[in-house]
């Protein structure tokens, strides 16, 4: 899950074809092999979820999550090698972000209250 | 205004000292000289962007915009020297995160499907 102060999301047109909640969404789906479960773990209903994959799927050139047929709310689901590519990247750029501001971010916190810079 | 794909947030425990929106209402405040005319200006409420202005005075370690007692809503409001300085150095942190993943933000355009790439 990610608590990170650095949100980056990656537009495609008007929509956003991944950000730190689609990129939470594919790691529950890593985890729990289905989008119903995923939904579950994150508290969110299993129709965001479907829509954030589909949007995911549709924005990307390939799946990032391939769900197999059959049962009512599908017969599991895994994240793709495609998807995968696509998380790693997108958490690794999210991670240069803020080590590349890492300074600076701390000199911000030092013109806080004092009560923040004892927390 | 800022439509980044990067938004960053100073944490001041559970508040946000400052991010994308505090900073837009900053800029505002600064164009039209009071905290009415910046709310109407953004589009949000005089009590929306009175209690953003209340969370960054009480954040960091000095007032960031003072205010003219004196009539309803206010006698009129300008950011200080201290939150110039506060939001130059905030927008500069973004620029910069922004320039230090631009290469790799671009490598996953890439992986979008065609016709976002085109856009």
């Amino acid at each position: 899950m990610s608590s990170s102060n650095i949100k980056i999301r990656i537009p495609y047109g008007e929509l956003s074809a991944m950000g730190p909640g689609k990129a939470d969404l594919l790691d529950a789906i890593e985890s729990s092999g289905s989008i119903s479960a995923a939904a579950r773990n994150l508290g969110m209903s299993y129709k965001r979820a479907w829509d954030l994959v589909d949007t995911m799927n549709r924005c990307f050139s390939q799946p990032l999550v391939s769900t197999a047929t059959g049962g009512s709310h599908g017969g599991g689901a895994q994240v793709t090698e495609f998807g995968h590519a696509v998380l790693r990247r997108y958490r690794a750029l999210v991670v240069k972000a803020e080590q590349s501001v890492a300074a600076e971010l701390q000199e911000l916190v030092t013109m806080l209250a004092l009560s923040a810079a004892e927390k």
